[in-house]
């Protein structure tokens, strides 16, 4: 073993990775002014720091109005590089309060290239890493596929000072392929900016209904994967929609460890305890059980032999 | 079209297919002798069919203890082919009820070769498919790698009169890879064969924990692919295990429509709405933006780079 081997060892080591993380969950409403979303962004980071949060992560778009709800090429002016202008001023504040900060960006990439991506700030204040959304979705008052042209950098894990973050935005929470292939690439934490909220004229039945399947699912691929996971999500009404709010964190076993309520802004810092990864793992082993060499057909639209696409 | 192409496409007619099917859960404790339980079994099949079910589904391993907690070769002798006995029997009651019953059977494939498999038995009273258990468990009272080699069926989904069925068994529920498979066949009902309890000795806490993941992630199935989906457990005492009953159905928005107690035999007869999944479908298209092109290495073991197999 070479010294830059020994070394490599060595920074694996269980006993030298962090063995607890805490996590500040922002849910908050967004005015029109992207400048004023991103000093209440930055005054709520403050705050979540000042409790103790090290990872920190905002919702989706959190520098504007959910624009999604209608299809208006005047928007594409909210779009900017990342790095650039946003990540730059959160930068200052991570590495000044040393945190790491998950933030959702509207990004233009170039003329008619425009992604929803997170950028994941570290304590360096530069951009770590970044995820552009695979999953776009496109219904009533969520016209996404107008905007955002669907992730280029598949899925992936980052590591950073205070653990192996996954990052995920909204649309991707629907996908168990999603949360497994970031987990299988190492995360620890799953982290899903979100912008869901009620449908105006729905009854509450069906808004409930939603809620729960929204979180449902969510703590599923937790215990699946064995992974930590959060949803941050905006909160308040826009337009024709009312976002839920009820932002979550909960454990390897799906247990929520802490949920905002549904009609106010609310900072969550929920301390999450990395070990508890190895202890469920090793006493529900799914991953070894996985038959790899009989997933075939899991990169096909369907698999219905008695119709066809014709 | 030749006619039979058209009466092919005919038969795929949403029209002609089945609106509702009433579905049957046998939740049921084992004694030692199988012909017991076997007729104890019948007779709680024709109470559900009495009371409307089409679609009937046993516990795992119906017709024995859960001898998986110890290793002991004398057990080999439950074994059976499948068909057999045992489906032969349970063909002559599914023909006269006309009803579709699921059991699963410890399968002897030849000298060496067992399985944990599930059975189809149509309202003709054949065996109209099988499934091979594809996860086996192997953890302290749950010793199934020395009894079951892993399936090598695959996953399917299997067309009745009263729908199509997905059958997938016990541990298979904690991956969401096999749920997805089943689904993408064309199954709108996923139906679980279950024997899981608590180890004498867990704290109330842990235990609770365990049943709830393992109800969260099953439905977040249900929620992901927009499937109904149930799932069949055995209750009562039997050695070091407590089994947890708490059988349930669920629907396309993982909505329990029905769950048994933990503490006693129970038959659970709950009316499915087939359209449902149409119109969740509809609601939430996730299968529209599955990113198949982008979801690479679901079939490897692992993917962080950092780390390495040696």
């Amino acid at each position: 073993m070479t010294p830059q081997e020994f070394q490599d060892n060595a920074s694996k080591n269980p006993v030298s990775s962090p063995q607890t993380v805490s996590l500040g969950l922002i849910q908050m409403g967004c005015g029109e002014n992207p400048q004023d979303n991103l000093q209440h962004s930055i005054d709520h980071i403050r705050t979540a720091a000042a409790r103790g949060a090290q990872v920190i992560c905002l919702q989706e778009l959190f520098s504007s109005p959910y624009f999604c709800q209608e299809e208006n090429a005047h928007f594409f002016d909210l779009a900017e590089p990342v790095p650039g202008p946003t990540t730059k001023q959160l930068g200052k504040i991570a590495k000044e309060l040393q945190v790491v900060i998950v933030a959702s960006i509207f990004e233009r990439w170039t003329s008619g290239i425009y992604h929803n991506c997170a950028a994941i700030i570290d304590n360096q204040g530069g951009v770590a890493g970044k995820y552009r959304k695979m999953h776009i979705p496109d219904d009533p008052c969520y016209y996404e596929k107008f905007y955002f042209t669907p992730g280029d950098l598949g899925f992936q894990s980052h590591s950073t000072p205070y653990g192996e973050l996954g990052v995920l935005v909204c649309w991707d929470q629907w996908f168990p392929e999603a949360a497994r292939l970031t987990a299988l690439k190492g995360a620890q934490l799953i982290l899903y900016p979100t912008a869901i909220g009620w449908l105006e004229g729905a009854s509450d039945l069906e808004n409930q209904a939603q809620q729960s399947a929204w979180e449902t699912v969510q703590r599923g691929h937790a215990i699946s994967n064995g992974v930590f996971l959060a949803a941050v999500n905006r909160v308040g009404r826009e337009g024709n929609l009312t976002f839920w709010g009820q932002s979550f964190v909960c454990d390897p076993l799906g247990r929520v460890l802490a949920r905002a309520s549904a009609e106010k802004e609310e900072i969550l810092v929920v301390e999450c305890d990395l070990t508890q990864i190895e202890e469920t793992r090793r006493q529900w082993p799914f991953w070894r059980d996985r038959r790899i060499e009989a997933y075939q057909g899991l990169d096909l639209r369907f698999l219905d032999e008695d119709s066809s696409s014709e």
